[in-house]
């Protein structure tokens, strides 16, 4: 009993300090660790399974997309990087520099990558003469430095682990196109996998990448009504491709330069669906990635027959497709309980000898805490069944935070008293001039997140300067 | 026509210049590209799809086996590096070191991981306190660094990929388990996945990796004779512990120590297939990591229906879990045999008007160069069975030039006209001294490649000092 209080009491309430919480859950549900070197983060066995489970989808989704993976060079050099002149002076205040190889003092120093534009474009040059080698589809897993000043689990890191893809293509229309499908098949893994609905839209030109002609986003609303920008998909234009001399002969045998792409998803996600799904007692896993969907729990467990019956429902739960595990340590029950709902599994099962008599087990579910008496013969298909209801009823939790937390506002004001009340998404038009962007910041304490792509068309006004105009935009506060 | 000669002609052959041929099939066949960065190269789609094929095997003979991944920094503090004395003195040399983080002079400067052993032994030191935490099964997929002087594709980079495990263990008995369990794994995806025969064995002390008490490896003989060793396995007793002072309670509420192993392979592995399988029309694939198993050519691909008759071939062997593509570009369909045969595609499936009249299809092994004319509705089981035999066929000639080529020598003079003529294994008795593992090197020109764990027992002479001793021992010239 000592310990299954000394596993609840540790996580602080999300009412009382929503950033402790977070921080407590990172650490107690073993999903990350702290370093000795600053800002840099241990990816833990059970925050990594999440990562793969990810991984897993989105991998999928971009080889049945025409996606191949490659791996370019940790080391970039300076002079490589400077290639692309707004690239540089976004990402140069954020670079970690080698300048030091075995005991050889280096001539130009090398930057661990910060993400790998110019590297693919200096591949691309190599390998991209004719329009049959485009398009050249690309995606590398790996993971990238920036020298940021503040560090959180998952939400920065000074190393944190991607995906980037880099895509090339013989003409602007299909490299839009690409770009927009990745946004798809991002915003499909959030609201169908990791159970998160999204907003979709572009950037302004102020929060575009650098370098960018056009960032397209996926925005989630977090529980404490913040934003997390959870994954971005950039359109190039040929700025970067002019920059590094690539181009091909069209089939008229004319030099043309081609039009590029790159998209990203990072282990900032993990953050995300801690923040979306969670509660005071800890971690809710989406079922589709919890690397544990059912943990079996026999209960009595010294009773003849209770471990051999427990082991059973394991067995056929795992041979039904179902990530499943048995906990048949010498920790109580009660213990048990406490420690797989801190880690988020979605289902628990138990079963006892009374259960046994009755031929039945128990299921639990992390979401709502609602148990269900299952006849052993249906377990399978109740288990599969429950683990769909409960990815359904968190994506409908998290959709009605973001609905009752996102409004329409018209003045400057009204944005103020929300984003310093209660928070949320504030939806407004806006005229399109960076100075009313920079005053909505200045003067309400919010940024841009996007201009979402369902526009309504219709006409209304700028809250800062009054102006007539049709452009939907949301504003908030972001992590 | 000039097409297919370019394709071909383009790779040396094997006996002309074996190092030629090697880098001619690397870059022909689209697995590697050389980067701007001295010694780091690109890993291009084809390259890093047999690498995610080795990747899959491995991970789940890992899993099944117990152990969990992780993610640790890429970077480690120098004061971290040096807490093991042997670690560093072997590593310090090849570390590449930052020393600027943004615009700020790093105090402590900051290595690219070479290894990790030293960042999971700070780990542990963390999350070990009882004898409940062990065993700590973990694995890492990630690049390490090496500031080599040389380079060569695959073979040595300062910059590759592989995985390395880290465990440890309550006793010095199960992280010896532990470590020749790992050793086994090992063997068995060489030899029943890349068709690789090899000697198993443990390293002398001067072979041995930095601060292991124990170094066991596979060794593998590629096409020129020569050793490459292919996968490491280390027991580290708990010198690294104590220095790092890990220690746990054990069920007597005593302090004490954990042992500990370590164990990796890495993308030289790719490397060996090459070397191990190729022949003098490029790469040869061995069936169960090839990322296209089979690949389907139309042949007179404008009659009518041909194509769909490809295409459908496609489908029914992707349906039975064959890696299949189709190739319906316009080139000539004498290029594409000559593209796929350097590719080393284990089977090239043909059909064509007159195949589609008698409702058979042609079948042609990479390996062998035999066509097999199958009837349409044997077409999975043909292939499946074929792709079993290529591996069998592939494993049994690496087999015969494994054995033609290892040689009992019972003097240095021997040993230096074997190594200075065709090469081989060279397998003698040594009294273990150091002197004459130094005199092997400096008369014969060949280094020890391990002591195998089968043993004769029987008593014989060392080569060197004519002293009386019972260990057998193989000497090569190593990659």
């Amino acid at each position: 009993m000592a310990q299954d209080k000394r596993q609840v009491d540790a996580i602080t309430a999300r009412d009382t300090d929503f950033a402790q919480w977070y921080t407590d859950v990172c650490k107690k549900a073993e999903l990350i660790d702290y370093s000795s070197v600053k800002g840099m983060f241990i990816y833990r066995p059970y925050g990594y399974a999440i990562w793969e489970n990810i991984q897993a989808e989105l991998d999928r989704r971009f080889k049945e997309t025409g996606h191949e993976n490659v791996y370019l060079p940790v080391l970039i050099p300076e002079s490589l990087l400077q290639k692309e002149k707004d690239h540089i002076s976004g990402f140069a205040p954020e670079c970690a520099w080698i300048t030091l190889g075995g005991s050889e003092k280096l001539e130009d120093p090398l930057c661990v990558r910060p993400t790998s534009e110019t590297l693919f474009c200096e591949h691309y040059a190599n390998i991209i003469h004719s329009w049959r080698d485009l398009p050249k589809l690309y995606n590398q897993w790996c993971s990238v430095l920036r020298w940021e000043k503040t560090s959180r689990p998952f939400l920065r890191h000074r190393e944190f682990l991607w995906q980037e893809g880099h895509t090339m293509h013989a003409t602007a229309q299909e490299a839009i196109e690409e770009t927009e499908r990745m946004l798809e098949i991002y915003a499909d893994v959030c609201e169908n996998v990791l159970a998160m609905p999204v907003v979709k839209g572009v950037k302004t030109d102020k929060e575009k990448f650098a370098g960018a002609e056009r960032t397209y986003t996926i925005e989630c609303m977090m529980h404490d009504h913040k934003a997390l920008q959870s994954g971005t998909s950039h359109y190039f234009g040929d700025g970067f491709a002019k920059a590094f001399g690539i181009s091909f002969a069209n089939k008229e045998n004319k030099q043309q330069t081609p039009f590029e792409t790159s998209w990203g998803v990072s282990t900032r996600i993990i953050g995300g669906i801690i923040m979306t799904h969670g509660d005071d007692n800890g971690l809710v896993l989406p079922p589709r990635i919890a690397p544990t969907q059912a943990v079996v729990i026999p209960v009595v467990q010294h009773k003849p027959g209770v471990l051999e019956a427990a082991s059973a429902l394991r067995n056929r739960l795992a041979q039904a497709g179902i990530r499943a595990k048995m906990d048949d340590s010498d920790n109580s029950p009660g213990w048990k309980f406490a420690e797989y709902e801190m880690k988020g599994v979605p289902l628990r099962v138990e079963i006892g000898p009374k259960d046994m008599e009755k031929a039945q087990c128990v299921i639990a579910r992390r979401d709502t805490g609602e148990k269900i008496f299952v006849p052993l013969d249906q377990l399978e298909e109740t288990a599969a069944r429950l683990l769909d209801e409960v990815h359904d009823s968190l994506y409908a939790m998290a959709l009605r935070n973001l609905q009752e937390n996102t409004f329409d506002i018209k003045t400057v004001e009204e944005a103020k008293a929300i984003a310093g009340g209660k928070g949320g998404f504030l939806r407004s038009k806006w005229c399109g001039s960076l100075e009313c962007e920079l005053a909505m910041k200045e003067q309400a304490g919010v940024t841009s997140r996007c201009m979402p792509l369902e526009q309504s068309g219709q006409e209304g006004v700028c809250p800062v300067c009054g102006k007539t105009c049709a452009t939907d935009i949301y504003w908030g506060v972001a992590y």
